[in-house]
Protein backbone atom coordinates (compact mmCIF):
# COMPACT_ATOMS: atom_id res chain seq x y z
CA UNK A 1 0.00 0.00 0.00
CA UNK A 2 3.08 2.45 0.41
CA UNK A 3 3.10 3.73 -3.31
CA UNK A 4 -0.83 4.01 -3.08
CA UNK A 5 -2.71 7.06 -4.49
CA UNK A 6 -6.03 8.09 -4.16
CA UNK A 7 -7.30 11.21 -6.74
CA UNK A 8 -3.53 11.70 -7.05
CA UNK A 9 -2.67 12.08 -3.47
CA UNK A 10 -0.15 9.40 -2.21
CA UNK A 11 -3.02 8.67 0.54
CA UNK A 12 -0.83 6.10 2.42
CA UNK A 13 2.08 8.97 2.96
CA UNK A 14 -0.25 10.96 4.13
CA UNK A 15 -1.67 8.74 6.73
CA UNK A 16 2.23 7.70 8.00
CA UNK A 17 2.50 11.63 8.45
CA UNK A 18 -0.82 11.99 10.43
CA UNK A 19 1.19 9.45 12.35
CA UNK A 20 4.10 11.10 12.92
CA UNK A 21 3.35 14.23 14.12
CA UNK A 22 1.00 12.26 16.30
CA UNK A 23 3.76 11.29 18.02
CA UNK A 24 5.85 14.45 17.84
CA UNK A 25 3.04 17.60 17.02
CA UNK A 26 6.59 19.88 16.54
CA UNK A 27 7.28 18.18 12.99
CA UNK A 28 4.01 19.73 11.83
CA UNK A 29 5.35 23.21 12.28
CA UNK A 30 6.08 25.26 8.62
CA UNK A 31 7.10 28.26 7.76
CA UNK A 32 6.35 29.97 4.63
CA UNK A 33 8.23 32.81 2.61
CA UNK A 34 9.21 34.54 -0.83
CA UNK A 35 10.77 37.53 -1.49
CA UNK A 36 9.02 40.45 -3.60
CA UNK A 37 10.71 43.06 -5.93
CA UNK A 38 9.01 45.93 -7.26
CA UNK A 39 9.44 46.22 -11.45
CA UNK A 40 8.18 49.93 -11.54
CA UNK A 41 4.72 51.12 -12.12
CA UNK A 42 2.19 48.41 -10.51
CA UNK A 43 4.26 45.45 -11.17
CA UNK A 44 6.27 43.36 -8.77
CA UNK A 45 7.34 39.95 -8.57
CA UNK A 46 7.65 37.44 -5.58
CA UNK A 47 10.50 34.49 -6.07
CA UNK A 48 9.19 31.78 -3.83
CA UNK A 49 12.39 29.59 -3.12
CA UNK A 50 12.19 27.31 0.06
CA UNK A 51 9.97 26.59 2.94
CA UNK A 52 10.64 25.13 6.37
CA UNK A 53 8.57 21.97 7.28
CA UNK A 54 9.46 19.79 10.43
CA UNK A 55 12.35 21.32 11.43
CA UNK A 56 14.13 21.10 7.51
CA UNK A 57 14.20 23.70 4.66
CA UNK A 58 12.73 21.99 1.48
CA UNK A 59 13.73 23.02 -2.01
CA UNK A 60 13.00 21.48 -5.15
CA UNK A 61 13.93 21.19 -9.07
CA UNK A 62 10.67 23.45 -9.96
CA UNK A 63 11.76 26.04 -7.07
CA UNK A 64 12.60 28.95 -7.31
CA UNK A 65 9.02 29.73 -8.71
CA UNK A 66 8.46 33.18 -9.73
CA UNK A 67 4.83 35.09 -9.76
CA UNK A 68 3.48 38.65 -11.10
CA UNK A 69 1.25 40.90 -9.59
CA UNK A 70 -0.12 43.71 -12.44
CA UNK A 71 -2.72 45.73 -12.21
CA UNK A 72 -4.94 46.45 -15.46
CA UNK A 73 -4.67 50.07 -17.54
CA UNK A 74 -8.39 51.27 -15.91
CA UNK A 75 -6.50 50.45 -12.01
CA UNK A 76 -2.87 51.95 -13.10
CA UNK A 77 -1.18 49.63 -14.43
CA UNK A 78 -0.02 47.82 -17.78
CA UNK A 79 -1.95 44.12 -16.96
CA UNK A 80 1.61 42.46 -16.98
CA UNK A 81 0.13 39.76 -14.39
CA UNK A 82 -3.18 39.08 -12.20
CA UNK A 83 -3.72 42.15 -9.57
CA UNK A 84 -2.97 41.11 -5.73
CA UNK A 85 -6.64 40.86 -5.01
CA UNK A 86 -7.52 38.13 -7.87
CA UNK A 87 -4.21 36.37 -6.87
CA UNK A 88 -5.91 35.96 -3.12
CA UNK A 89 -8.94 34.59 -5.17
CA UNK A 90 -6.38 32.62 -7.02
CA UNK A 91 -4.87 31.42 -3.35
CA UNK A 92 -8.58 31.06 -1.80
CA UNK A 93 -9.76 28.60 -4.78
CA UNK A 94 -6.66 26.47 -4.65
CA UNK A 95 -6.34 26.03 -1.07
CA UNK A 96 -10.29 24.86 -0.73
CA UNK A 97 -9.59 22.66 -3.56
CA UNK A 98 -6.58 20.82 -2.52
CA UNK A 99 -8.13 20.54 0.98
CA UNK A 100 -11.07 18.75 -0.14
CA UNK A 101 -9.10 16.20 -2.55
CA UNK A 102 -7.19 15.29 0.38
CA UNK A 103 -9.61 14.80 2.61
CA UNK A 104 -11.44 12.76 -0.63
CA UNK A 105 -8.13 10.72 -0.68
CA UNK A 106 -7.72 9.70 3.05
CA UNK A 107 -11.32 8.68 2.89
CA UNK A 108 -11.30 6.71 0.13
CA UNK A 109 -13.54 8.84 -2.24
CA UNK A 110 -12.66 9.12 -6.26
CA UNK A 111 -13.05 12.46 -7.78
CA UNK A 112 -13.28 12.83 -11.27
CA UNK A 113 -13.85 16.98 -11.91
CA UNK A 114 -13.48 19.82 -9.06
CA UNK A 115 -13.99 23.09 -10.64
CA UNK A 116 -14.76 26.47 -8.78
CA UNK A 117 -15.71 29.73 -9.68
CA UNK A 118 -14.85 32.55 -7.04
CA UNK A 119 -15.46 36.19 -7.21
CA UNK A 120 -15.41 38.70 -4.53
CA UNK A 121 -16.93 42.43 -4.44
CA UNK A 122 -14.51 45.20 -3.53
CA UNK A 123 -15.08 49.28 -3.91
CA UNK A 124 -12.17 51.49 -4.25
CA UNK A 125 -13.14 54.27 -2.48
CA UNK A 126 -11.87 52.08 0.89
CA UNK A 127 -8.04 52.17 -1.00
CA UNK A 128 -8.25 55.12 -2.56
CA UNK A 129 -9.09 56.78 0.85
CA UNK A 130 -12.37 58.24 -0.35
CA UNK A 131 -14.74 57.15 2.52
CA UNK A 132 -14.12 55.54 6.06
CA UNK A 133 -17.34 54.00 6.01
CA UNK A 134 -16.20 51.54 3.14
CA UNK A 135 -13.65 48.86 3.83
CA UNK A 136 -10.36 48.03 2.05
CA UNK A 137 -10.96 44.64 1.26
CA UNK A 138 -13.45 42.12 -0.42
CA UNK A 139 -16.80 42.88 1.03
CA UNK A 140 -18.51 39.89 0.25
CA UNK A 141 -16.68 36.40 -1.69
CA UNK A 142 -18.51 33.60 -3.13
CA UNK A 143 -17.08 30.14 -3.84
CA UNK A 144 -19.11 27.92 -6.56
CA UNK A 145 -18.24 24.60 -6.26
CA UNK A 146 -18.79 21.88 -8.97
CA UNK A 147 -17.99 18.39 -8.71
CA UNK A 148 -18.14 14.88 -9.66
CA UNK A 149 -16.84 11.86 -8.17
CA UNK A 150 -18.05 8.20 -7.04
CA UNK A 151 -19.61 9.83 -3.89
CA UNK A 152 -23.36 11.00 -2.99
CA UNK A 153 -24.54 14.45 -3.04
CA UNK A 154 -24.47 14.46 0.56
CA UNK A 155 -20.94 13.11 0.65
CA UNK A 156 -20.03 16.01 -1.54
CA UNK A 157 -21.49 18.49 0.36
CA UNK A 158 -19.38 16.88 3.34
CA UNK A 159 -16.46 16.89 1.98
CA UNK A 160 -17.16 20.86 1.17
CA UNK A 161 -18.19 21.49 4.54
CA UNK A 162 -14.79 20.12 5.57
CA UNK A 163 -12.69 22.19 3.40
CA UNK A 164 -14.45 24.97 4.79
CA UNK A 165 -13.37 23.91 8.24
CA UNK A 166 -9.93 22.91 7.49
CA UNK A 167 -8.63 25.34 4.39
CA UNK A 168 -5.92 27.48 6.22
CA UNK A 169 -6.32 30.34 3.42
CA UNK A 170 -10.00 30.15 3.92
CA UNK A 171 -9.22 30.69 7.75
CA UNK A 172 -7.07 33.44 6.99
CA UNK A 173 -9.95 35.00 4.77
CA UNK A 174 -12.83 34.36 7.12
CA UNK A 175 -10.57 35.04 10.34
CA UNK A 176 -8.08 38.32 11.41
CA UNK A 177 -4.62 36.83 11.39
CA UNK A 178 -1.78 39.31 13.22
CA UNK A 179 0.74 41.10 10.40
CA UNK A 180 3.94 42.44 11.63
CA UNK A 181 5.30 45.43 8.89
CA UNK A 182 9.13 46.35 9.88
CA UNK A 183 10.56 49.12 7.31
CA UNK A 184 14.40 50.10 6.98
CA UNK A 185 15.19 52.92 4.52
CA UNK A 186 18.38 51.90 1.95
CA UNK A 187 20.02 54.80 1.28
CA UNK A 188 19.57 56.42 -2.43
CA UNK A 189 22.57 55.93 -4.38
CA UNK A 190 21.16 58.05 -7.17
CA UNK A 191 21.51 61.38 -7.72
CA UNK A 192 18.52 63.30 -6.56
CA UNK A 193 15.90 63.30 -8.85
CA UNK A 194 15.40 67.33 -8.94
CA UNK B 1 0.27 66.89 -17.50
CA UNK B 2 -2.33 64.27 -18.63
CA UNK B 3 0.74 61.41 -19.77
CA UNK B 4 2.89 62.57 -16.45
CA UNK B 5 4.09 59.18 -14.63
CA UNK B 6 5.63 59.09 -11.41
CA UNK B 7 7.22 55.69 -10.50
CA UNK B 8 5.49 54.28 -13.81
CA UNK B 9 2.30 55.34 -12.22
CA UNK B 10 0.01 57.31 -14.52
CA UNK B 11 -0.51 59.96 -11.68
CA UNK B 12 -2.86 62.70 -13.33
CA UNK B 13 -5.47 59.67 -14.60
CA UNK B 14 -5.35 58.64 -10.74
CA UNK B 15 -6.16 61.85 -9.73
CA UNK B 16 -8.88 62.00 -12.22
CA UNK B 17 -10.56 58.83 -11.25
CA UNK B 18 -10.40 60.30 -7.56
CA UNK B 19 -12.59 62.81 -8.91
CA UNK B 20 -14.64 60.70 -10.47
CA UNK B 21 -15.13 58.59 -8.00
CA UNK B 22 -16.00 61.56 -5.99
CA UNK B 23 -18.80 62.88 -8.26
CA UNK B 24 -20.27 59.48 -8.87
CA UNK B 25 -19.40 56.96 -5.90
CA UNK B 26 -20.48 53.96 -7.52
CA UNK B 27 -18.03 54.17 -10.31
CA UNK B 28 -15.63 52.51 -7.60
CA UNK B 29 -17.93 49.80 -7.54
CA UNK B 30 -15.83 46.37 -8.81
CA UNK B 31 -16.11 42.38 -9.18
CA UNK B 32 -13.05 40.12 -9.60
CA UNK B 33 -13.32 36.35 -10.21
CA UNK B 34 -12.11 33.40 -11.50
CA UNK B 35 -12.19 29.92 -12.48
CA UNK B 36 -10.40 27.56 -11.45
CA UNK B 37 -9.76 23.59 -12.37
CA UNK B 38 -8.54 20.48 -10.71
CA UNK B 39 -5.87 18.95 -12.57
CA UNK B 40 -4.72 16.52 -10.04
CA UNK B 41 -3.29 15.55 -6.84
CA UNK B 42 -2.55 18.93 -5.16
CA UNK B 43 -2.11 20.66 -8.51
CA UNK B 44 -4.88 22.82 -9.80
CA UNK B 45 -5.02 25.93 -12.51
CA UNK B 46 -6.99 29.17 -12.09
CA UNK B 47 -7.77 31.06 -15.46
CA UNK B 48 -8.51 34.86 -15.02
CA UNK B 49 -10.50 36.66 -17.16
CA UNK B 50 -12.04 39.67 -16.96
CA UNK B 51 -13.31 42.08 -14.15
CA UNK B 52 -16.34 44.66 -13.75
CA UNK B 53 -15.57 48.19 -12.65
CA UNK B 54 -17.32 51.39 -13.39
CA UNK B 55 -20.21 49.01 -14.40
CA UNK B 56 -18.08 47.86 -17.51
CA UNK B 57 -16.03 44.73 -18.06
CA UNK B 58 -12.58 45.01 -19.02
CA UNK B 59 -10.29 42.26 -20.68
CA UNK B 60 -6.70 43.15 -22.06
CA UNK B 61 -4.56 41.49 -24.33
CA UNK B 62 -2.71 39.48 -21.93
CA UNK B 63 -5.50 37.80 -20.49
CA UNK B 64 -6.61 35.30 -19.55
CA UNK B 65 -4.06 34.96 -17.28
CA UNK B 66 -3.53 31.19 -15.94
CA UNK B 67 -1.79 30.61 -12.60
CA UNK B 68 -1.07 27.05 -10.62
CA UNK B 69 -1.46 25.62 -7.37
CA UNK B 70 0.75 22.95 -6.21
CA UNK B 71 2.28 21.18 -3.35
CA UNK B 72 5.83 20.19 -2.29
CA UNK B 73 5.67 16.49 -2.31
CA UNK B 74 6.81 16.59 1.57
CA UNK B 75 3.56 18.33 1.45
CA UNK B 76 1.90 14.96 -0.33
CA UNK B 77 2.12 16.70 -4.32
CA UNK B 78 4.73 17.30 -6.94
CA UNK B 79 5.60 21.06 -6.64
CA UNK B 80 4.03 22.27 -9.85
CA UNK B 81 3.54 25.80 -8.90
CA UNK B 82 3.53 27.68 -5.21
CA UNK B 83 1.27 26.47 -2.91
CA UNK B 84 -1.78 28.21 -1.48
CA UNK B 85 -0.37 29.98 1.39
CA UNK B 86 2.43 30.82 -0.60
CA UNK B 87 0.67 32.52 -3.49
CA UNK B 88 -1.17 34.39 -0.53
CA UNK B 89 1.60 35.53 0.32
CA UNK B 90 2.40 36.86 -3.17
CA UNK B 91 -1.00 38.82 -3.29
CA UNK B 92 -0.21 40.23 0.34
CA UNK B 93 3.49 42.07 -1.08
CA UNK B 94 1.96 42.57 -4.32
CA UNK B 95 -1.12 44.74 -2.88
CA UNK B 96 1.14 46.32 0.15
CA UNK B 97 3.82 47.05 -2.54
CA UNK B 98 1.73 48.58 -5.73
CA UNK B 99 -0.57 50.43 -2.56
CA UNK B 100 2.52 52.39 -0.87
CA UNK B 101 3.59 52.96 -4.84
CA UNK B 102 0.41 54.65 -5.94
CA UNK B 103 0.71 56.67 -2.68
CA UNK B 104 4.27 57.71 -3.21
CA UNK B 105 2.95 58.37 -6.89
CA UNK B 106 -0.24 60.36 -5.65
CA UNK B 107 2.74 62.65 -3.45
CA UNK B 108 4.99 63.36 -6.27
CA UNK B 109 7.54 60.82 -3.75
CA UNK B 110 10.16 59.26 -6.96
CA UNK B 111 11.14 55.52 -5.35
CA UNK B 112 13.97 53.71 -6.31
CA UNK B 113 13.53 50.50 -4.81
CA UNK B 114 10.84 48.83 -2.83
CA UNK B 115 11.83 45.29 -1.82
CA UNK B 116 9.93 42.81 0.81
CA UNK B 117 10.49 39.70 2.16
CA UNK B 118 7.56 37.92 4.04
CA UNK B 119 7.09 34.92 6.37
CA UNK B 120 4.31 33.13 7.77
CA UNK B 121 4.33 30.80 10.08
CA UNK B 122 1.87 27.58 10.07
CA UNK B 123 0.86 24.46 12.13
CA UNK B 124 -0.24 21.61 9.63
CA UNK B 125 -2.26 19.77 12.97
CA UNK B 126 -5.16 22.60 11.98
CA UNK B 127 -5.43 21.14 8.32
CA UNK B 128 -5.08 17.92 9.16
CA UNK B 129 -7.87 17.68 11.79
CA UNK B 130 -5.19 16.83 15.04
CA UNK B 131 -5.65 19.55 16.98
CA UNK B 132 -8.80 21.80 17.87
CA UNK B 133 -6.14 24.63 19.65
CA UNK B 134 -4.09 25.46 16.57
CA UNK B 135 -5.81 27.51 13.98
CA UNK B 136 -5.50 26.22 10.55
CA UNK B 137 -3.93 29.26 8.43
CA UNK B 138 -1.37 31.72 9.17
CA UNK B 139 -0.62 31.85 13.18
CA UNK B 140 1.47 34.85 12.26
CA UNK B 141 2.79 36.77 9.00
CA UNK B 142 6.11 39.09 9.31
CA UNK B 143 6.91 41.40 6.45
CA UNK B 144 9.92 43.66 6.07
CA UNK B 145 10.22 46.43 4.01
CA UNK B 146 13.43 47.61 2.46
CA UNK B 147 13.17 50.81 0.55
CA UNK B 148 15.06 53.62 -1.27
CA UNK B 149 13.61 56.39 -2.74
CA UNK B 150 14.10 60.62 -2.68
CA UNK B 151 11.68 60.73 0.98
CA UNK B 152 13.35 61.07 4.43
CA UNK B 153 12.75 57.96 6.56
CA UNK B 154 10.54 59.59 8.06
CA UNK B 155 7.75 59.96 4.67
CA UNK B 156 8.96 56.07 4.14
CA UNK B 157 7.87 55.32 7.35
CA UNK B 158 4.23 57.03 6.82
CA UNK B 159 3.88 55.70 3.06
CA UNK B 160 4.29 51.89 5.05
CA UNK B 161 1.73 52.79 7.49
CA UNK B 162 -0.88 54.58 4.46
CA UNK B 163 -0.03 50.84 2.96
CA UNK B 164 -1.10 49.21 5.71
CA UNK B 165 -4.21 51.50 6.49
CA UNK B 166 -5.25 51.06 2.58
CA UNK B 167 -4.45 47.83 0.97
CA UNK B 168 -7.22 45.69 0.09
CA UNK B 169 -5.30 42.14 0.62
CA UNK B 170 -3.95 43.44 4.03
CA UNK B 171 -7.29 44.54 5.09
CA UNK B 172 -9.11 40.59 4.18
CA UNK B 173 -5.53 38.95 6.10
CA UNK B 174 -5.87 41.60 8.83
CA UNK B 175 -9.87 41.36 8.98
CA UNK B 176 -12.58 38.90 8.44
CA UNK B 177 -14.20 38.57 5.20
CA UNK B 178 -17.55 37.04 4.90
CA UNK B 179 -17.57 34.06 2.56
CA UNK B 180 -20.68 32.38 0.68
CA UNK B 181 -20.21 28.82 -0.51
CA UNK B 182 -22.80 26.78 -3.02
CA UNK B 183 -21.58 23.08 -4.26
CA UNK B 184 -23.56 21.22 -6.89
CA UNK B 185 -22.78 17.57 -8.06
CA UNK B 186 -22.49 17.45 -11.82
CA UNK B 187 -23.61 13.54 -12.44
CA UNK B 188 -20.72 11.10 -13.42
CA UNK B 189 -20.22 10.45 -16.46
CA UNK B 190 -17.54 7.54 -16.00
CA UNK B 191 -18.17 3.70 -14.96
CA UNK B 192 -17.92 3.43 -11.35
CA UNK B 193 -14.70 3.35 -10.15
CA UNK B 194 -15.20 -0.50 -8.54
Amino acid sequence: MSNSTINGVPAEQMKDTVEAIKDRPSLARCNFRLQNRWMGGAHNRSTITSFEAAGETHVSDQRPFVVGNGEHPVLFGKDEAPNPVENLLHALAGCLTTTLVYRAAALGIHLEQVETRLDGDLDLRGLLGLSGEVRKGYEKIRVRFRIKGDASEEELRALVEHAQAHSPVYDVVRNPVPVEVKVERAVSTAPAAC
